[in-house]
């Protein structure tokens, strides 16, 4: 069984964002899945999409210092400017953490470890709201 | 053909070890496809999966001594220290190397490069064994 | 349906550089997918597929000074350094951005967003011809 999907995240704030919640409810097919895969895609190449801890959020807090630290904004190696500060910073944190993800799906649910979730990484001052191609392929 | 499988990788001390080995040992299964793909993804925060040089064991060596430079431990900024020093610098790992692999399946074995390998990232001072969700599928 | 293909890449310069194009002519089977997932690996472990912006070229140079502050050169603590200054850098910028991308396929055509491209991460000074083993599953 193969099936597509599109839809739209949430506007979200710049930082790091727990998102596993709203992709359930968006795909509520995974129920007819005993074994299979789910595919994402952002169309985006400024945010993100990276597994990580669930539950404290100071470990969301932490990467968005982490990733200001070590890709900063004003480098003076820049050519690329002119969208404004954030955006040279947002495109190379896009490509470190990736924007495509798969995750096993298992008797019709996700199949994570304890403690994973899906963040989406927004590294955009103002990103607006995400686009997801979502594709699911299992029997 | 879909198959999933659940399994655990032998405890490894902290920095990154060749695993391909140890992961075609949990699945002669794979030699029953002829053509498709192997998913891993690692049930875990603070360690990584990731391809490289299967030579050279410097290169595991030099990964180690790079991330522990450029993800400190004891950042002035970290919120999450509540688990040890090395513990939020685990996240940020894991997150930049990932915890799911693709890897081809070609006449039932792993269609790597002739120099690749599976790296596991283990990124705590005792990780304890990793659980790993192997989803095969192919024809 | 189930297909995979290896293929070449054109030799390109230390740097980042678009292919999407020469991807898609590699593969016209795609145009014969209603819906399904295109797998690439990239049979090397200093170069690297990402995905990011396809429109201004400055982009792709500030990746370039980007990694080449961030994955330094000569770093006092490497011990693999018989290959040249520029070998064990290429190996870290490697898993840092990954050899293995997955793109969704919608109604015979790569489902990218609109600005999103297909780069490869040359990361050796002279790297020659990469290696790519394309896998296409759907419907």
């Amino acid at each position: 069984m193969w099936l597509q999907k599109e839809f739209q995240l949430k506007s979200r704030s710049r930082g790091f964002h727990l998102i596993t919640g709203e992709i359930v409810e968006n795909l509520p097919e995974l129920s007819n899945i005993d074994c299979g895969l789910l595919h994402l895609l952002l169309q985006h190449t400024s945010a993100s999409l990276t597994i990580n801890e669930n539950a404290d959020p100071t470990v969301r807090q932490d990467f968005e210092s982490h990733f200001n630290q070590f890709v900063p904004e004003n480098a003076p190696y820049y050519l690329h400017d002119y969208e404004g500060s954030d955006d040279m910073p947002a495109h190379i944190k896009s490509s470190y953490l990736g924007v495509s993800l798969h995750i096993p799906i298992t008797r019709g649910r996700l199949n994570l470890g304890t403690w994973q979730g899906v963040y989406l990484g927004e590294h955009r001052n103002r990103g607006g709201a995400r686009r997801v191609v979502a594709t699911i392929n299992g029997e």
